[in-house]
């Protein structure tokens, strides 16, 4: 070892689902949407003035900010812009989760979490879900150095009522307490309407899954001034343009009426297809959890979850697999559209998974 | 203060040049190109299938860092890639700079980099420059926990030689060197070659500059098969993605041989406005140093600088004034298009710029 590595910052990186370079593959591994984006995107693409991009963005992403604040009825100053959920969150573990007690995260959750708190050598402490993977409020109710909770849950594809959060924030106001919503569309209720209440509440979202925006990353955030206030201090003293010119546009078209009308009926067509894939499942022989995201997390009565997940591979459906405690028989299959789920659904039939 | 607020990470954020949005302005404050990107930018952009945009980007960056690889001649696993060099810089701030012994940098430099030992909370030492603003090598002939040199420095607009880099990290093979060369195509050389010889040295590049793609947020970075690697495992464990999928599109047409053919010619011009504008503004009264990059560092003889800034602003020339030690009497000026900098020669004049 080189006497300059012994200065170096090791970490084991979060590992997402693969990005196949083919295109004749079935890919239900990352949660992606089946449907194209919002045709006010194709346009905003198509008609972009490329002179533009010989100057700096605009440093307050003011016309994605505009836009979000426009379509969720959220003051400017209350919201937050990133390179995706993931750059959002990120910051916020950055500027938020500086104290020696541990910050509280479940142990089945988005993997990326602990990735974090490791990268910034965050004390952090996992607490269990409980044998159904819902939280368990108590195991909340403790000193702690920052919270983070995905609702929907990543990859259990469960949900914590409003009544659970209301009651976790009343009872944690000396940290902050990031709700990361990635598939609350999929859901339809946010924890949102909560930050009026809670000056210490981050609610996360995301364009890549509901708006069909996975290539363009494009993440934000909703809180009280004074903590979007910190969260843009730590963001400007790393990067002071995170958002691109062309994207902060393409995040704008995906914002406006029009837009969000286009991406409610696509989420539709997603939930459909989820309500009819929980039923084919069960007549395949897999149980799961009650699915409100655009992902299902099933396990097979008889068959291992690797087994079916290769054997889904071999024909070019790839599907997600974790090798990890407690979910290692689980499979997490992204809602794509309806036929290619009739694809799956024969593939699992011909590899022998069935009812009895 | 509510409890919460002690453990927020307190930072004071880097301020970049402002970015007006009238379209009046004549804009040398930000080191922006003055002419618009290659064609192929545009034809990629125009081309660009939408339906791309629902899957996540490819994660390695392929199609950008292959077109690094064949314009530079580098090797695919000795180039990083990120949101413009600022995100580079941090990227590798956080994952090579983790020792207890400062790191060094000039007091005259690019002043994101204390920003960033501040945020990450690396302890650092600023090295006086010499009274003409270069850099004495026998200060960096001590111990270190870094070290991070701009090459031309900024905005002082000086180069040290090859020899000096190379005598330069001779001496410090302990820690990483990292070499800022965001400026560098407009002085032609590189420390790149260096690379072979010391597996510590990181030099960093950008496309908003000589390639006119400010807007796009596209950095790089060339170093040792394990240097590169270790910035990845950090950049993988902050987000998965950071360059969207339009972005890698658009970076990669910057890089074809014909879009390099372009950017040279549009160096060149930059090239002979500068040298054209170092004439005109010592008949103006002004002194400055011999700019190697796309902008001039001057002082008047006779006005001071800040009265200048504010008076060119006035008529609606923004340039750039830092209210620093040892540099508030400078202006840093932008080399825009001929017609720009013949407006900004008249109006310096009107406002009682003068030889004498």
């Amino acid at each position: 070892m080189s006497d300059w590595e012994k200065n170096v910052r090791r970490v084991v990186p979060y590992v997402p689902g693969e990005q196949p370079a083919e295109s004749n593959i079935i890919k239900l591994n990352t949660n992606e949407n089946p449907y194209p984006p919002a045709p006010a995107v194709a346009e905003v693409i198509k008609n972009f003035d490329i002179s533009l991009l010989r100057k700096y963005p605009a440093p307050d992403a003011d016309v994605l900010i505009a836009g979000l604040s426009e379509y969720y009825g959220m003051p400017k100053d209350q919201i937050f812009v990133g390179v995706g959920s993931d750059d959002v969150l990120a910051m916020s573990f950055l500027t938020f989760f500086n104290s020696k007690k541990p910050i509280l995260m479940a142990d089945v959750t988005y993997s990326f979490y602990d990735v974090w708190a490791e990268l910034f050598e965050i004390p952090y402490r996992r607490v269990l879900l409980n044998d159904d993977f819902h939280y368990n409020l108590s195991d909340y109710k403790t000193q702690n150095g920052g919270i983070v909770i995905a609702n929907p849950n990543a990859p259990t594809a469960l949900c914590e009522p409003q009544e659970f959060f209301d009651e976790l924030l009343a009872a944690n106001t000396e940290s902050v307490v990031i709700i990361d919503e990635a598939y609350g569309d999929f859901y339809g209720k946010s924890t949102r309407e909560l930050i009026a209440k809670y000056d210490n509440l981050l609610v996360v979202g995301t364009f890549s899954k509901s708006r069909s925006l996975a290539g363009s990353r494009i993440g934000f955030a909703f809180g009280s001034p004074k903590l979007i206030s910190y969260l843009n201090d730590v963001k400007f003293s790393f990067n002071s343009y995170t958002m691109d010119a062309l994207t902060l546009q393409i995040g704008a078209a995906a914002l406006t009426a029009e837009s969000g009308a286009y991406y409610r009926s696509t989420v539709e067509k997603i939930i459909a297809t989820r309500e009819d894939a929980k039923k084919r499942l069960a007549e395949l022989g897999f149980v799961g959890t009650d699915s409100q995201t655009n992902f299902l997390f099933v396990s097979h009565k008889s068959i291992p979850a690797k087994t079916i997940f290769e054997k889904l591979k071999e024909n070019k459906i790839f599907v997600r697999y974790f090798d990890k405690p407690r979910i290692d028989d689980y499979l997490r299959i992204t809602i794509g559209t309806d036929e290619e789920m009739e694809r799956m659904y024969r593939v699992l039939e011909e590899i022998g998974c069935s009812r009895s």
